[in-house]
C-alpha cells in the first residue's frame, strides 16, 4: 500500500526546461552578430556542468553560465550592453507565469481528498522554487514541501526519516531517471517515471529498464490515479 | 524555561559579511580604471534592494548584482574581461574557509551535552548555507537545520509549528534585529541579540530597545552560556 505520494517540481508539475529552451534561443540571438557558434549548445552546457558544483541549480546560476560563455565565445569581445540583455532575459523568466502541465491539477486536487500524504520533493534554488510553488497554486494540496540542492539516496533517506515514512510505501513521480527514479529504487521506495518533452543535457542518463520491479513509465501524470488503483489491488 | 535554542549562520556562527565587504574591495578595484565612483557602495546596495525581489540573498544574486552596477556606473563601457574578474572574485567566496567566530565551537559544542534541542535558522541560498554548515564543522552538532528564503514572522511560526515548540519556550540567537529578534518577539519567543561588527545595509534597522522584555543583547556568544543559567534560576 501507497502511504505517501511525492512529486517532482520542475517538468513533473509545471513546465520549467521550455523556458530555459526559450531564453537559450534568445542568447543564440544576442550572440549571433559577433560570429556563428555553431557550438553553442554544448558550450553553454560545458559552462553549466562546471558552474553546478559553484552554483548549484537554478535561474542565477544559469545567467552566470550563459555570461560566461558569451565572454568565452566571443573572445571577450561580447558588449556589456548585451550582458546586460542576458542578464534581462534570465530575470524575465521569473516572471514567466508557471504553467502546469496537462491533467496536473485535476490528480493532485483529486489525491488531495485521498488519505496518501502528499509531497512535493524539488531540486533547486529555494528563491526559484518556492517562488514556483507559490504561483503554481497547488502548495495548499501538499501536506510537505522539501526543496533539496541535491536529490540523491541521502537526500531521499533524510527526507523519509523526517518525515517516519516507511519507504515501501513510498512511490515517488518525476520526470527525471537520475533525481526521481534511480535513488529512490534505491532507498526502497517505488517510482513512476512521467518523461517530459525535453530532458536536460545534465539530467540525461541510460533510459531506465522498464522491467524494474517498483519502476513504472506513464506518459502523462493524468494515467497516475489508475496506476494507483491498481496498485491498491495488487 | 527555555527548552530549544536556534542560532542563526551567517555573522552569529560564522564570518560572512567580511567576506563580502573583500570582494566588494576587489570589485571597486577592477573599476578603478573606469573612473572615480565614489558613490559605488551605494548604487551597489541600490542593485541589491532591487535585485533580492528577483533573486533572493545568496552570493549568485550579489554577482549578478556587481555586474549590474559596473555595466550601469561604467555606461556600459566595462569590458567583458572585467566582467569574468567580477565573476571569479565572486566564486572565490564559495573557496573561502569558513571562519568560526570567537567562542562559537565552544559554546555550541557545550549546549550539545545538554538537554535543549538545538537548531539552526539561517536564511539565504540553499546551496550557499548547505555548503556553509557542512564546511563549519558544527552540522551535526544540531538537531535541526531550516534554510529559509526570508526571516519573517510567518518563517518563525512555520517553524515552530513543524517542529511543535511552544514559543515562549524558544530563545532565537542571532545578529540581525530585523531577521532574527523583531519577528521571534513578534510570535512570543525571546531572542539574544549578538551584533556583529559590519551589519550588511540592507539588515539595519533602528536599534533595538534594550529594555524590550523577552530581548537580550551580548557582545559575544561566549556569554550566552551564563545568561541561560541565569534565565533558568530566574
Amino acid at each position: 500500500m501507497i502511504e505517501t505520494i511525492a512529486f517532482d517540481g520542475d517538468d513533473t508539475l509545471w513546465h520549467n526546461e521550455t523556458l530555459f529552451s526559450i531564453t537559450q534561443a534568445r542568447f543564440a540571438e544576442l550572440l549571433a552578430p559577433y560570429g556563428d557558434f555553431d557550438d553553442l549548445p554544448e558550450s553553454l552546457v560545458a559552462t553549466e556542468r562546471r558552474n553546478l558544483l559553484v552554483f548549484g541549480y537554478g535561474i542565477k546560476g544559469f545567467i552566470l553560465s550563459m555570461i560566461e560563455t558569451a565572454i568565452e565565445v566571443t573572445d571577450s569581445r561580447v558588449a556589456a550592453a548585451d550582458i546586460q540583455a542576458i542578464i534581462d532575459a534570465g530575470k524575465a523568466m521569473r516572471d514567466h507565469p508557471v504553467e502546469l502541465l496537462d491533467g496536473v491539477r485535476e490528480v493532485v486536487e483529486a489525491l488531495a481528498t485521498g488519505s496518501q500524504r502528499l509531497m512535493v520533493i524539488t531540486k533547486g534554488d529555494l528563491f526559484d522554487q518556492e517562488s514556483k510553488l507559490a504561483r503554481s497554486g497547488l502548495a495548499e494540496l501538499f501536506d510537505v514541501i522539501e526543496i533539496v540542492s541535491e536529490k540523491d539516496t541521502s537526500t531521499y533517506q533524510r527526507i523519509l526519516d523526517r518525515h517516519h515514512v516507511d519507504p515501501a510505501a513510498f512511490l515517488m513521480v518525476g520526470n527525471s531517471v537520475r533525481s526521481d527514479v534511480l535513488p529512490v529504487v534505491e532507498v526502497g521506495g517505488r517510482a513512476v517515471h512521467v518523461p517530459y518533452e525535453v530532458t536536460w543535457a545534465i539530467e540525461r542518463v541510460e533510459a531506465v529498464d522498464g522491467g524494474r520491479p517498483g519502476v513504472w513509465e506513464l506518459d502523462s501524470l493524468s494515467a497516475l490515479p489508475d496506476l494507483l488503483s491498481e496498485l491498491d489491488h495488487a
